[in-house]
């Protein structure tokens, strides 16, 4: 987190990973915040700090990914047309994403098996959708444009996400090939299935 | 509604319209269903047999829709690629969509303009690509491939959405053919935005 000293990121850290694996132990709603500041070394003030409650825990990264993504965007070829430029901006978050693997994948877990973290999901999902949307906008694409490419763009990217949780040896960025590929094959018409 | 008798039908359909204008002219916030059964000519014990609150007034139309469409999507030829699926399923339903654009047009501003109602129809799109992507599973589909063709489908159909409401002159099907041919442009990369 910005402006934070050193300690406090090593604290948010491991409250993270505290949770995830208690979490994954014990269950989401078996979890409370005390346990996960107890198992991280820390006290329950200090988490609450850093997250308003335990499910924020699981959500925090996807601030760092909006931004990234955003400030990729803002930088992309003037040129570029909008899913260009979301490939380009996902090339650019891909290193971001791999470095966190070890976060996110059991945290999908965690998330797929508990509906009300599903349908928190879904509206973060939807979020950074309008996010992304907002970005393209800021390029001039017109709105409706912005909002299609973004959600074709973000599918692309959850369908890679996908693939690469499913399969542990390929790396992130042959995954988002493929899932180009697919979205290619896609709107050919009459292709087989 | 199936197996309901004429006339409930009538008053269901009475009910929405009288709940679009009362929406539309007072807001979602300042209208109560009393009000909302009054226009129609029902009682309150009617409008609570058709809907379990006056938000669920607004979302009706969506599982006639989702029935729709997984009708469509069941019928398909074997050897149809999932996205050729989905454009012709959305050529099924585009009769369905043109029919309700009385509702479907006043429903789109009055959920923008709520962020509740915004929120509850981020979850239910969700639910309904959700219900897409199991369709397509059923026809031996892989999962997250499925999840992906249906995603980027959806986002096809509601682009196409946006441009026929923001173009009350073009038919549905020309829409959609747009929409389609939009999202051939984008997986050709380096094209200019």
């Amino acid at each position: 987190m910005k402006g934070m000293p050193r300690n406090a990121e090593d604290a948010r850290y491991r409250l993270q990973i505290a949770a995830l694996e208690l979490f994954t132990q014990n269950g989401f709603d078996q979890t409370t915040a005390a346990q996960i500041a107890a198992r991280a070394g820390v006290t329950e003030r200090t988490f609450f700090r850093h997250f308003p409650d335990k499910r924020e825990v699981l959500f925090g990264g996807q601030e760092i990914l909006s931004a990234a993504l955003t400030a990729s965007i803002r930088q992309a070829p003037a040129d570029l047309a909008p899913i260009a430029v979301l490939r380009r901006a996902f090339a650019d978050v891909t290193q971001l994403l791999e470095d966190n693997r070890r976060f996110s994948e059991p945290r999908q877990h965690i998330i797929a098996a508990n509906p009300a973290l599903m349908e928190r999901e879904v509206a973060k999902h939807a979020a950074l959708v309008g996010v992304v949307a907002g970005a393209l906008q800021q390029r001039g694409v017109a709105p409706a444009r912005a909002a299609f490419a973004a959600q074709a763009g973000m599918a692309v990217l959850g369908h890679a996400l996908d693939l690469w949780f499913a399969d542990g040896t390929r790396p992130l960025s042959q995954c988002l090939a493929e899932a180009f590929a697919e979205l290619d094959l896609f709107v050919t018409p009459g292709h087989s299935a």
